[in-house]
């Protein structure tokens, strides 16, 4: 089997939609206006093992919640663990402050205390009031283990990565599957990594736009469903023969991003709603694997320099968050989808190999459901 | 259409398999061994809410964890919360002391107060010591809200039927749909209520039985999925005509019950994934939902009059969970089924209308979805 | 000893000042505009218990967030478990939604379910369209367990007393020790119960009034401290001699009132901070002691008949917060205080005797301490 | 003022006991068998502060749980999150596991990175099978902020650093004040730091250790109290003329550890009394401090390499948790105070001067006070 990265598409490129919202411009979380994306990728070397000098497959993907001085300028945030065998250093300031105030990067497990790092040095040198007129800050990095295709315990991500991750951030499409940190990544024993997806409400449900993106590392081949149906099951018996798969079950890293103006505790809750996009792709949430979520609002800044007792605030009402809802399970859905459609086939250590969902089968499959369906 | 009783039957009877466990004997949480349930039926008049004279579409369900003493002889309980917009009473002490101490009921949120007492009299009068040799207790009742359909505020639950419904609690098959609690209950538009499924692991997954039962109450028809396949949408234009929808979106409480020997954190674990099962079905989890989650372990005994210092237990290792997620989700998935399939049309106040499931419109979808899976 | 009740008095009445910020008019919860509360006391009888008949030791508190329509025009509201090892009922709706909808009350722990049938009664009278034209309604109701002193198995609570509680509730003054659900409760050996205390903030501060209304009945005497003095362990042996002890804990429910525009969040965290107030008493949060919190803001008002999409709120700064956290601390502490200062000696069944905090002992005690730190 | 090195010492040297249990041999964490400290200090340089260059006050403290190979042999571990503005990365899994598989390293906010990276380095070249044969590993590190006296910006923490203090890690006295990750950290507007205590429960009891290290950094001197003194206030007078307090109130991380057998549910609850001993000392977990707990217990190993499907463990009754409660309240509240009373006097950053407790002038204060309990 041969999927060069030329053949590669997205879901909807084959003629699947998933879910009754549509998404915005570029289906990408960039489609929130401020928010960009940007990615470094490490690859290098094949055959053995060895660690320290590799293969390498791995990197740093960045999010940018908002394109002008987020340590000044701060966004609401929250999020949700659905399973907590995993790490999103900072979530727990998230959490009590429900303020995000740095960049968001995503990588490889051994790497969270380099990119931990590499970020408080960018701030540090960007942002010269950081621990000094003004308060410390607590980077925000997530992490999968990359470790069936990368010399993860090599780690091989550098600050140099952190900086290029950052500085690449734009806005516009978003590059998907085998980038950043989801270089080395697998979904459901096949080819996973960096997916994004987006959804615009129409205007009588508030016009809002909901962006996810996702690295994304989870789950088992005979779990897998595409739009409810069992692909996964069907396409076992031909991707069988020729791939070993790796024993543990992964993660995934989940970033919401919305321009409706939401508080932190309703990006909580938003937050658990995209567990239930995750679990439509066929995840149990297993045992081994994180599943963390982080969700940031656009529509409001909380200035870290304002002296103000109180201040207003304008929010969506709870009433109207079900769209929201919706849009979210919808966009982290078609995400991770997009991630496995995007990504090509990949070797890394020890020729481990890991192959591309095959397009073709897929759209034969899904065109006679669809087919029925309609 | 005319949806009698007698023709009601199971998501399985129609030869629709969820999932890749097998379930137990009565597939049913009276599969794992000691666990009993009991319904009291409520039904009375028709036609315009005259609140407290009716209508009366509503009910109780009793689930007793155990056939013994479980105020003196407890059993290790958890629990979760997706969406808290609802009420399981005493659910804070289980999650605190990781122990069931009592009876479980289900009914409709008005009656929560009136079943909490009818249960703490119950218990005083079979068990003396409540509250003198030994402490008090907090009785565990999950509520929905069968307004639609029940005069709810004319609480029509009584102390008495608490009592019946505990002692009509027998091993063996569960009743379902429109009984106890359930009665008066509505799943995606359909006619909902008290659904059950349950699943044995092979011994080589270390041969526990999962069971589940929920009290249905949530969701729209066009969010309803069967076996991942969009039902609810391929209905929708044949059930649009006939039914005026209630607003309110409702709510589901999910009880597990298992052998394996489970600690309560192992047990709040398994009850995060009937969260993914009840995703499958096409949940939101919306705002005004409350999606609760309780469950437990017969596998092991609290003694309450034991003064052990230390005591010695037999725990499943977290490595050997996956089996148990994977079942509690088709379990859960299968029982809101079983609620949706088993439950006949039911009309209640103002002449409100909720149709039952078309089996048979079901039957043909799914036969040509599964002629071709298979 | 004989400590009449005309000789009982407030902690402050003794010249004890507890911490840095002025209470409000009443040192009371009323002290936040609108609070009103009200007490039903149930003493019946004397000597030996006889199941049913008594003797009664107990009662109802009823705290009104409001004067008006709660279940129409709803407050944010927030809470804390830092031992959950008890029940107040509504709490899930509570943190997920961040409202109060219903009145409080604070009752004995078998008498939770006779309270939330009885304010369901109340509120399905007082505002019909209850589970008809609006959602249903989950009831506030927290408790601790009397049963040293009150026949508590007897459930001697009746629906109207639930009503004489409510329509009993002022502002003012609040009666304080032996009453309403306080009744029968004891603290740190000594007779406890109802107490409250306030805090407004200086105009610099923000001016906002906190006001604290506690049902205290937890902890030991050797572990009771006054304004950080040991005074348990130098009453000790006078108090020895004349007194049994109960074996368990006991439990405390906090409520905490302000008219600071206060999210939910904000609510939740102001929640954690009474915990530390209990822990100034002594209390170390034994395994059978609930420790439940519950908050709310007066200052916005969240309709639930508003169909608005989004909203605009006026909302406290969190780099403002820290007074309120000194305040709920100093408040907590001083309610507790207030509810043993407040409570008479006591005699209930077969003839338990839990003897008052004797006054003048404290205050010779304290005077020395005071008059150092002068 | 001159508070030389020599002349500090523990609170209890100064012959004030706290609580009512007795202490270990060296009253400190390290009394728990098996378990190791060690500090890294890093002190460079005087006058004004060039980010990069210094001055330089900061350093690293490593706690290993178990002298042996922790990544294959785990311990059940806990904690709790009392104010969430902190990190504490891995705690996060910490919670869903309940295992602690590395050592535990404290430092200062902007180099939670580098010793992430650092803790990485050394497992994998310790364990060479980390990320290959074995899953990963995610490091436990906490922090604090010392920037008022430290070049935090500077970045001065190497991974040679924590390699030097996990190497150093003995078991026996531990150093405490200004040293390792406490070196510029700040309390009550006294200099603070590292401090540790244990208590050794009386037979009757159980027997067991708990012992407590905190790296304490938060508060305000006029909160400061000793044992229930408000040593503070009384010392406020004399200290206020000669300082300049920095704005930010700080924090704290506090580690426990015991060699009773609880699981990790137990530790979640354990870790809240912490809580309890730090609101002791006068904390209001103000909206800046991160009050962050973690906690394990050495009596039970969870082998990575296990492949049991279940195993059998000891497990302390929940009925018996008390008396450790107790302690842990006492020996948290005992740490944080040995933290200031080693502290010595301390300048850094632009001349910024921490002034020491003044010793003397508390042990007069506090004779006046024991002599009248006594």
């Amino acid at each position: 089997m041969n999927n060069s990265q030329s053949k590669r598409m997205r879901i909807r490129d084959l003629g699947i939609k998933i879910g009754m919202f549509k998404p915005g411009r570029y289906n990408a979380i960039t489609d929130v206006p401020g928010v960009l994306v940007g990615h470094t990728t490490i690859i290098k070397g094949t055959g053995t093992l060895v660690s320290g000098k590799g293969p390498v497959r791995t990197g740093v993907t960045a999010i940018l919640p908002k394109s002008g001085n987020i340590f000044y300028d701060r966004l609401s945030g929250g999020g949700f663990v659905l399973n907590g065998a995993g790490e999103l250093s900072g979530l727990t300031q998230v959490m009590e402050w429900g303020l995000i105030e740095t960049p968001i990067l995503l990588t490889n497990t051994l790497s969270v205390g380099t990119c931990s790092h590499g970020l408080v040095k960018y701030m540090v040198e960007k942002y010269p009031g950081v621990g000094r007129e003004y308060d410390v800050m607590i980077p925000l990095v997530g992490e999968c283990d990359d470790s069936w295709l990368n010399d993860i315990a090599g780690r091989h991500v550098r600050t140099e990565h952190v900086y290029e991750a950052i500085e690449n951030a734009t806005s516009g499409p978003v590059e998907e599957g085998n980038v950043g940190g989801g270089t080395g990544m697998i979904t459901c024993d096949l080819k996973g990594g960096i997916g994004t997806s987006s959804r615009k409400l129409p205007p009588e449900k508030g016009g809002y736009t909901i962006g996810v993106i996702v690295m994304s590392n989870f789950g088992r081949l005979l779990e897998f469903r595409l739009d409810g149906i069992p692909v996964g099951k069907l396409l076992a018996p031909k991707i069988e023969e020729y791939t070993i798969r790796r024993e543990s079950y992964g993660s995934i890293i989940t970033v919401i991003a919305t321009n409706a103006p939401l508080l932190s505790q309703q990006l909580n809750r938003l937050s658990k709603r995209a567990a239930l996009g995750i679990g439509r792709v066929g995840s149990i949430a297993a045992h081994q694997s994180g599943e963390i979520v982080l969700a940031f609002s656009t529509a409001n800044i909380f200035s870290r320099r304002s002296k103000r007792r109180a201040y207003t605030l304008s929010i969506l009402s709870d009433e109207h968050m079900n769209p929201l809802y919706q849009a979210v399970i919808e966009a982290t859905e078609e995400a991770i989808l997009n991630a496995i459609c995007m990504a090509d086939d990949m070797s890394g250590i020890n020729d481990h190999f890991s192959p591309a969902l095959p397009l073709e089968e897929v759209r034969n499959i899904m065109e006679m459901y669809i087919r029925y369906r309609i």
